[in-house]
């Protein structure tokens, strides 16, 4: 290692102490450094700014976008010895938390004191609230409750100087000029390193009804959502559809689940409630299902009749990773109009056809949130069908004027793509903005945008 | 005028047409400029910041903060021919609109076509959707819908130097980056002007009841919000409380409305709840203020049973101009932590008797948002006076760490006290921002941030 990097290493020892460095030479990405407090953020962050250290903040690892690529010689930054939980307000109904809190622990904490921290992703056990943070995570339940964004109150947050924003109070609404903490949600740690969080906690649900139902056409699956969500009055919390060829995989006898009802529909959706009155609502729930039968939005349906059956459909909807027998696989997480999806999937659907004969299209996603995760196997990976298949999918999305990205975000996976969202001139504010808050480019430089997005589109 | 404005105004004039602009001689402001498309208004505002001429954006001017005050010579812009109301998507279940459009239009519209568009406040027939984002502004139903922020799928914003910011799409979802609306949202026309916006829309609610209860303290009065928002599963879409000394002048002799329940408690409560099915929602409604009752939580309670006696109470609570009768009287619109409330009414309760032996403190607000309106009255109206009140207000906000406008911005009129909520390191990055976006600072100058903030502050 160089004389110069030493040097700043030991300076950074020297402020988070002998247990707050690890040097990372196996893999030449410098070292991970792991502060124990806002006030060693800050200094670390200064010193880096100073000697024009990249630093690439970590949370629990599960990023789907390479969001934390190190490039050789680049800093880690890990706040896994901030993940105390400092205050559980239960008049505000408010969690003050340091931003290295495990998702799990969070989810847990607000339950044993009687509140409901909505959001809930397959990573809870591993994935941290600053990186939910970083990356405005969404997950299941975002139809009732929101992404990440709307479960945020205040932020402390380091910018790359060291200059700490204090986080703001606990009140829900502050209208006093710029609201600076939407800036940081989803920068993907580019902007400032949060440090500390005020989240907002939920009544506690009681009671909950899932069913599992077929539906014959796309346009009853619009209906459908439209009608559960009035019918169940507030209370629907996820509406999770499934095209017909990936609950005919995940259903089929590759997989170890059973089809909950028979196939020939064209989508089945998982549909849960959430309440505090579960006689009531499972008779309600019961209703419900029965009108849309006789609307003839559903074709057939089925109701979990304990927790044991309702764990059995979210393990089907939950096992994605099934999908990795046919890998080489990719997955895509876009969003658009839910009106432009039915003929989105199909034009996809069709282009993989015309180029390999044999392919295979999963499809599924949170429809009430325009939320689609698209995963095509064509039985090679090489990096040039990988290309192919990102413009197949990202083209349909930029020509109707959705996301490449709803939840998982750009890292540095797609930032090659980022134009295919993004109007020039909003990637031009973007980086003037990244220009103002980061003018040294050290906070996990590559990610969002990329070095040269062209490369790899012009083949 | 001087010549170089007339020039100005003639080269504003060819873009927008003779009925685009008006002089405004009389009121030495410059004129009133009209734009009747986005185009124009980048070519206005191109114009504008090559000659350095401040514009200040006005909408349906029910500012209570001096948003669009106008110093002479500035010009005004305003997007009165640009309310037009371009789509309703059913499917997707939004409305794209120009930034002009009356909140009354809109919340009509989205009516006819069996949608909510669930902001509401009182200066719905005049305040404009482009007015609504700029200050973000809340009313009744912020609890159960969130404030004008979480109604907005996407933006476009002209910049200072006339680069128009497109629309995004209709996803809910967009982890692409910096969500670069959330930076002109509640930025008070400083940054950019919004244009035209694509408005989330929601289920519209078929029923609903309301009802007035009596409650005898504090600590009943947080426990009574926890259970009706877990009692009523995601249904409440308001809990308005009154302080006593409000409830006593607003339903007392020199006001037109009578009592609905007796005095004697320190707290009443308008509650009331959205759904679908009204026969269900009442008898569940009646059921919740029994077992309130029952808990201890409220003392009386009376139930609204028909729509004009909904409207009655609603009368009461909406007739915050009988305070007028009062004045000299100053609106404050705070926000703070609940559990910090009732120290802090009490706490300017006791500064206004310990200086003024007669005085009034109207309270009243909506308690799940942490939102309280403060109306304090002493007899006298002399700018001594208000900045001896303001810093009575304010100071009990600053130790709470609370916010000196939860709903209102800080426009012109609060400028000197914005320190008292943001740190001075938050104010820097703002200006930042601002300097960033608008370097000229043409765009409504002197609002956020005051010229010189501390003027009144050092008497």
């Amino acid at each position: 290692m160089a004389p110069k990097v030493m040097q700043l290493l030991e300076s950074i020892e020297a402020i988070v102490g002998e247990n707050g460095i690890f040097e990372d030479d196996a893999r030449g990405v410098g070292a991970i450094v792991r502060p124990a407090s806002s006030d060693q953020v800050s200094r670390v962050l200064k010193l880096c700014n100073d000697a024009g250290q990249s630093i690439v903040p970590i949370g629990g690892n599960s990023t789907m976008v390479q969001g934390t690529h190190r490039g050789r010689g680049e800093l880690a930054l890990s706040l896994e010895r901030m993940s105390m939980i400092e205050e559980i307000d239960t008049e505000s109904r408010t969690m003050t938390v340091q931003a290295g809190a495990k998702l799990q622990d969070v989810q847990e904490a607000a339950e044993k004191n009687g509140f409901f921290y909505p959001l809930d992703i397959g990573a809870r056990g591993s994935a941290t609230v600053g990186g939910n943070i970083a990356t405005n995570a969404g997950g299941n339940r975002v139809i009732r409750y929101g992404m990440t964004r709307e479960q945020i109150v205040a932020l402390e947050v380091v910018l790359a100087d060291g200059t700490i924003i204090p986080m703001q109070g606990k009140a829900l609404k502050n209208n006093t000029g710029y609201d600076l903490k939407h800036l940081f949600i989803s920068s993907e740690g580019t902007l400032g390193i949060v440090t500390r969080a005020i989240l907002r906690l939920r009544t506690l649900p009681t009671s909950q009804c899932c069913g599992w139902v077929s539906v014959p056409s796309f346009e009853a699956l619009t209906k459908l959502l439209t009608f559960v969500e009035g019918f169940s009055q507030g209370m629907l919390s996820s509406f999770e559809v499934l095209w017909a060829e990936y609950y005919e995989f995940i259903t089929g006898p590759s997989c170890p689940h059973s089809p909950p009802i028979p196939y020939g529909d064209p989508y089945t959706v998982l549909i849960e409630t959430q309440g505090m009155n579960q006689k009531e609502n499972t008779s309600s729930f019961e209703v419900m299902l029965s009108e849309a039968f006789s609307e003839g939005l559903i074709s057939d349906a089925v109701i979990a009749k304990n927790m044991a059956e309702r764990d059995r459909l979210w393990a089907i909807r939950d096992d994605v990773n099934q999908a990795i027998q046919l890998a080489p696989i990719w997955a895509f997480d876009v969003s658009l109009a839910i009106n432009d999806m039915e003929a989105y999937v199909d034009e996809v659907k069709t282009a993989l056809n015309e180029r390999w004969s044999k392919n295979s299209l999963f499809t599924y996603g949170h429809l009430g949130d325009g939320n689609l995760h698209l995963l095509p196997a064509v039985g090679d990976g090489s990096n040039e069908t990988r290309i192919a298949i990102e413009r197949i999918i990202y083209e349909g999305i930029r020509k109707r004027n959705g996301s490449i990205s709803a939840e998982h975000g750009i890292g540095h996976h797609k930032t090659a793509w980022l134009s295919y969202t993004r109007t020039s001139v909003e990637i031009a504010l973007m980086k003037k903005i990244k220009q103002t808050l980061d003018p040294g480019d050290i906070l996990n430089p590559g990610k969002i945008f990329g070095e040269d997005p062209c490369t790899i589109l012009t083949e």
